[in-house]
């Protein structure tokens, strides 16, 4: 049995050992047994505690090793230090897999940790896979299995078509109990705990094969694997099924929060966001929106473009919802002519036909204006998802259920009703009726947001470039600082625009440089020793004669011996003056989470104060490349560079591309890359510094 | 009877004629009766229709005419067109406040604009104060005064410290529902219509001075008079009652839809924004972020400080709003070493005695350890504010009532709870128990910033500079552009450091100029007809010998006869060249409904595209000035300018604040001033170009 076949068993087990089982079922060992007794599990129950003969009419085994069977699951609920021997007898009884309930291991510190380590080796050493510890454990609610002691299994679990996996107990139950609360089933609620073996992305991975499951949500607080979370990505894409993930240390406070909350890595924010965004996974910044967004995404209609169809009975609910709409990228079209006649003929004189259209309250005494109106402005070729807002109408319930359902029977577009304030009648019949219904306008619009989103980045060719063939840093390459030399070579050979270097040995040499290359040169000393040239005043710029060259040799070398007397010189290097009109630093980094990394950004003075860089995980070809200079905040810099028409914008793409198959194939042996300046002209961009540093793994 | 004096008594009338009233409660002309009788209302109750003799026991008078008192206030529901027949009747009868409900007037377009427009005339002539007309009335809620159709009336309307008032009549009744389940109890409903004549900063004023009322909160699609609400702001800050604004419109097409639904000016969402910022209101962005404002605020407990103290039962949940706050400028404040020792105290080990305080679910145990570590952290020196985040929890409402209870008890802070998927009844006992409680994490740590935000505003200084005594630009100035010279010393009288200029009218006066500077000068056309010089290549720089500047002056003739025939030359302005190290610019325009507005920003191509700019409203002084700069992008860039520590912020705020109170004089003459650049160098900041144009009021 395969990892990923324990996994497959894990989740949808047909027999489960229940190690440490209580027959008070209101304690955390007791709980998991109740639930599966009577929410009606299928499977066989194998409760396991010296203390008791039976529980609940079910035979209690003394110990592990008297299971009559080998479990497909084993739930363990016993105090930390029994966790061990536990795990090993559930080894030598042939279960392989496990769900450690068990709290006092990494959370608790360096002996926890110790203890928690101890507990992996012991785990793969049997080749079984566990889920945990410290967690609630999981619920597959299509299965009636409960493994789990969240409270909330209290409630009604119906299944439904979201995958719920949480790295945090106490606020995934929440989560999960809000869901319930909007009529949201969830198919599986998973709490993966410290994760010392199995992880969020590998459990999630395997719950959205289920064909029962449309949308999954995920709750993070830190992650050790980014890789793995890109492949869960890429499978939701291959599967069409949305991932929404909310995780949070957002911010610098939050991120150490969270570092010490969970003793797991804190992973740098920007960067987890730039790579969810590349693989179209949903972020959504709260439990609140995370919610809104399940509604939408739940619902198997799917937005085909980005144009939102306002309507509502208050002309001021439709501004704010344009407003927002508008704020995160959603268009509010003009509607055509025809739709605009049709809905004069069918609307008061004192409504508003554009859009947001605004029926007015008028609707009350005749229904038919509200359906007419809205399947109209959904029928507007450049409508593609329908927004209809509205409030309290408590006397009004059955006409409008009525109504909408007449409505959603006439458009097959996504259709979301926002209704504020009310009846808590209505809210059911309309989901009853699969109609997606939100309390508040600006989460109505997320949602719809949410909608175009997934629908844009499943249109997008998901095409990956190839990686270059093999890395062009040289297997003899030596960890550290590498001379500008070879690295502008190895970076040039890959198709990366590299402004031309020479080592000159002595200001004659470096005189004869200048004459070979026949116009203004730049200067800059060379040492293994010396990574920012320019802050020891290590660069000369523009130098276009003999004297000012030799001149300069002379004072560079000197430089160094003054500032850094221990630092090993080279020699100086020699490089045409290149100019341009724009500058910009482009880098590659491993990041220990999600490996290499590939920044642009824009430079000079004024970028420093703003930090406009952007992240993309590598390889990703041009068209990544643009949509992630437009995310630059000064994007609209990229289209003031003269010469061929967006040969600035282009160029910068192709080069950033470039550069990240090449640094695809570097991870095992790149540290770090800065390009710093790179000038964009009228014949594209081109890389004038360079620092590379190698630190093979 | 004064203006002030008849909308006092529109909200608190001792009598009400219901103009148009009828028997059948349901409609719009019966509900205000139907409400004033089953609610209590304890005045006079006149109904006016003369198809009913009576009406619930209560005589009904044929015509206005027929009223045997003068009511305080006049209820006006018929149809439009019969409105102003039955205002001249009030007006002849003796009523002086009205409100109209009938719609068919602006909303309609031109021909119930010219509708309005009599109204209007006709009230004010008879010194009458009118609501309305397009609007569902109003309720005080203190003495049972229901001038109202609203729907919200139709529920629970017990009074509360709130006052509301809404220029949307759907969306305001949806908002006061809300704010009813929330438990939230409004003083007044207002909704304000068209606002013909009584606008809405008018009606908040007055409901502000009701002891009774402790926040205001209002919803705005437009503005008409920006004086007004600057000066309803001054008065809540002088009661010390916070006012809450939603506005609509914040975008560009949100804008253009709010000005195609009101048929009210737009006003520009930055002026604004910056405008309400600058006097203290709280912008709250929808209408669930204004209840979370108002729940906070409603309470009497405010906050000294902004450390925000954060105790949960989940890391994540303490992670996600420490994120929020240090987002939006809240600080989560390290606890004192003192505070930390008592936490040690109370909590298991694997709590958190950081801040956030994890107190783990150890409490359902010890109720005890929740009372004890909030108390400690609520105690800190560093903590003004105080959430406790808690989930679900069904089984422990009771304990959890109490204990929260004790801990309101204990510290005299605010203390927002924050119980996710909570039972009903625990919300509504600590609602009883005045403990503001919230359903999310990010919302109660937004609530907390209101009240840390009205706070700070409440501490500020709010000294208003005094405006110069009279304008600097002289009475017979002509409208159009300013001479150069005139314009520079205008500005220089008043304080404002300008670089000087000369007129030169031939080359030869050009040179002697320079020769007098002593030092490079720049060379610009000058022109009653040309604003922009540089685009037009009038513009050279950096001249600094006899014939450079002799060619430059006749190059300057030349190419304005080339470019602009028909313009009229005066001559070519001399000034000294001016350097600096950062470029800005400042301007001042007359706003439509702020009248004079100051603006800043960072100059040159990169801003062009951030526009980076902010908004003031004049006069006021150096520390607000620096507010306003701190609120820029990049505003880091002031403290990078070289020189005296601080010169560059400080000098640039200095010269802000005069400009302020030059603009504060100029309102009725001026039509926009630009100062592009202002350079920022080493002895501060000066202005190098001037454009002013004058059009008298």
């Amino acid at each position: 049995m395969n990892r990923t076949e324990a996994i497959a068993k894990l989740i949808n087990p047909r027999s489960i050992a229940i190690v440490g089982a209580s027959a008070e079922f209101h304690k955390v060992n007791g709980r998991p047994l109740k639930h599966l007794i009577t929410k009606g599990y299928k499977g066989q129950i194998l409760p396991v505690n010296p203390k008791y003969r039976s529980i609940a009419d079910l035979p209690c085994y003394p110990s592990v090793d008297a299971l009559p069977v080998a479990a497909d699951l084993a739930v363990v609920a016993v105090p930390a230090k029994d966790v061990l021997p536990n795990i090993e007898a559930l080894g030598r009884r042939g279960v392989r897999s496990v769900v450690v309930f068990s709290s006092g291991f990494r959370e608790m510190g360096a002996d926890g940790q110790t203890m928690e380590d101890a507990l992996v080796a012991k785990a793969k050493s049997l080749g079984m896979v566990l889920c945990g510890p410290n967690c609630l454990g999981f619920i597959n609610a299509f299965s009636n299995v409960y493994a789990t002691f969240s409270q909330y299994a209290d409630g009604e679990t119906g299944p439904g078509p979201i995958a719920f996996v949480t790295q945090s107990g106490a606020f995934g139950t929440a989560i999960a109990a809000l869901a319930r609360q909007r009529g949201l089933g969830l198919g599986y609620f998973i709490n993966t705990g410290n994760e010392a073996d199995v992880s969020f992305s590998e459990l999630m991975m395997a719950v959205i094969e289920d064909p029962r499951i449309r949308v999954a949500a995920g709750y993070l607080e830190g992650l050790s694997n980014g890789r793995e979370l890109i492949e869960l990505a890429h499978r939701c894409q291959v599967l069409d099924k949305p991932l929404v993930l909310t995780k949070v240390g957002r911010m610098e406070s939050g991120v150490r929060a969270a570092a010490s909350h969970t003793g797991a890595l804190a992973v740098t924010d920007t960067v987890f966001d730039a790579a969810i965004r590349q693989f179209g996974v949903l972020r959504a910044r709260n439990e609140e929106q995370m919610l809104d967004m399940l509604q939408a995404l739940a619902n198997p209609r799917r937005a085909v473009g980005n144009g939102l169809g306002i309507a509502t009975q208050s002309g001021g609910a439709g501004v704010m919802m344009a407003d927002r709409a508008e704020e995160i990228g959603l268009t509010v079209p003009t509607l055509s002519t025809e739709t605009q006649t049709r809905l004069a003929g069918v609307m008061p004189a004192f409504g508003a036909f554009g859009n947001p259209v605004d029926v007015t309250g008028e609707f009350v005494a005749r229904p038919e204006l509200l359906r007419d109106s809205v399947v109209a402005l959904m029928d507007d070729p450049n409508v593609h998802v329908g927004i209809v807002w509205l409030q309290l109408m408590h006397a009004y319930v059955d006409t409008l259920v009525r109504i909408f359902a007449e409505i959603r029977d006439r458009t097959n577009k996504p259709l979301l009703v926002c209704w504020v304030a009310a009846p808590s009648e209505a809210l059911q019949r309309l989901r009853d009726a699969e109609i997606v219904v939100f309390s508040a306008g600006e989460r109505a619009v997320e949602a719809a947001h949410a909608l175009v989103r997934c629908s844009e980045f499943r249109r997008r060719s998901v095409s990956i470039p190839r990686p270059l063939d093999r890395s062009s840093i040289p297997d003899d390459a030596k960890d550290g600082l590498q001379p500008t030399v070879s690295a502008v070579k190895w970076l040039g050979d890959a198709g990366i625009p590299m402004a031309p270097v020479m080592l000159a040995k002595s200001a004659d040499e470096a005189v004869k440089l200048w004459q070979a290359i026949g116009s203004a040169v730049v200067l800059k000393v060379e040492s293994p020793d010396i990574t920012h040239k320019t802050d020891i005043g290590g660069v000369l710029l523009d130098l276009n004669d003999e004297v000012p060259i030799r001149d300069g040799f002379l004072k560079l070398t000197r430089t160094v011996a003054e500032k850094l007397p221990r630092a090993r010189l080279d020699g100086v290097i020699v490089q045409p003056m290149v100019r341009g009109e724009l500058e910009l630093v482009m880098g590659v980094k491993r990041d220990p989470i999600f490996g290499m990394v590939v920044m642009a950004g824009l430079g000079g003075v004024l970028v420093e104060v703003l930090k406009d860089v952007v992240f993309r995980i590598p390889p990703f070809d041009t068209e990544e490349a643009e949509r992630m200079l437009r995310e630059l905040r000064m994007s609209a810099l990229l289209d003031g560079v003269r010469g061929q028409r967006g040969i600035g914008r282009r160029g910068v793409a192709k080069m950033l591309a470039r550069l990240s198959c090449w640094a695809a194939t570097a991870e095992s042996s790149l540290a770090e890359l800065d390009l710093n300046p790179v000038l964009v002209g009228s014949t594209g961009p081109i890389a004038v510094d360079c620092v590379m540093v190698l630190k093979r793994k």
